[in-house]
């Protein structure tokens, strides 16, 4: 039946990428860092998001090898779990998300914090080795880089840093970008949020596109 | 516990939303609609969405009187679902996505379409009156149009359209503004998603700020 639009999936998918690779500026990022790139364009339907893109040095490849290994995603919020694509992890990786854990609101009036913070507190048997997907609080990002300043707290393996918005984003962002405690990914300024973020984990899940 | 950041939700919001009014042309909006288009606004971190924002006539109005008369939310996919807070639904509304029903599948090489557009086959039972909430694919959105230019398909209140991307974004919700079949409010071009979508129906579910 012929329709007035694309009805199938794959070749949506490989028009959109075509279309971003024909008008976008890729030219600066690695070659395990551009089909991030892409897919973080994506997914924020915004050609012009690659200036916001940030790779510290050695991220794509310690995030990728973190999955393979079977690192668990560490997320911030609901949403970015349910964005990441369970038949793209190279180890059915655990989605983690502590955000709703019944723990969490004491915890925030305990350290005096937002419950987006309190909820990384519940990260800790997690950390090590992991890769943290923080996409909508720039309170979650802010806490989890003093928790790194005290060095009995785990490592994780890498940080994508992307939370949204117009009060804390931009600056979490570029303290992570300025101190990049482990490899981070990051998008400089208020863009951000839990598609992009989602995105830039199924990218660096599979080579597949 | 001073900080270097901001640690009070409240307070983070209200800051938000007053450099959004500070920042952003808002005038064209009417009295039920800036409020809408601030927190779709607020989601995407980006001053300048209002450009591409547009409500057809009674579209606020219809989307509130729904939702106070306890209609359920139809989301096409599960980030939208997530991203709508239920503390904010003014009649404990249901919160439905078919996305994941093992009958999609098959429902979907049928009718020859993506899965998601299949899936809205499952919302008849639920679409008398509901407010639909279009926030990934711009297939679930062309199939919705083609579902109500059957005079026996029941009517939703309102849509709100917001899939985002490279392929049929921009072509459907152009169709859906232009045949207007239920009041809808739709992003115009690529822009869209999951967060903008939810952050719509946030707004229209409370008028607390």
């Amino acid at each position: 039946m012929a329709r007035r639009y694309e009805t199938d999936g794959a070749a949506i998918y490989a028009r959109s990428f075509a279309i971003i690779r024909a008008e976008a500026a890729l030219a600066r990022f690695g070659e395990g860092e551009e089909a991030v790139a892409v897919r973080m364009i994506h997914a924020a339907g915004f050609v012009g998001l690659e200036h916001f893109i940030r790779f510290s040095p050695g991220m794509a490849a310690a995030a990728r090898a973190a999955l393979q290994a079977g690192a668990p995603i560490l997320c911030d919020a609901r949403m970015v779990a349910e964005g990441i694509t369970r038949a793209r992890l190279p180890a059915s990786n655990p989605v983690i998300c502590t955000l709703n854990d019944a723990a969490v609101p004491a915890l925030a009036r305990a350290i005096g914090n937002t419950r987006s913070a309190a909820a990384l507190e519940l990260w800790r048997p997690h950390l090590s080795g992991a890769l943290v997907a923080i996409g909508n609080a720039p309170t979650a990002l802010f806490h989890l880089m003093d928790m790194l300043k005290d060095p009995a707290c785990p490592r994780p393996a890498a940080i994508i840093g992307c939370p949204v918005g117009f009060v804390g984003a931009a600056e979490s962002k570029a303290e992570l970008l300025a101190s990049a405690p482990v490899p981070c990914l990051v998008v400089e300024g208020r863009l951000g949020g839990s598609a992009i973020t989602a995105a830039a984990v199924n990218a660096l899940a599979s080579d597949r596109e």
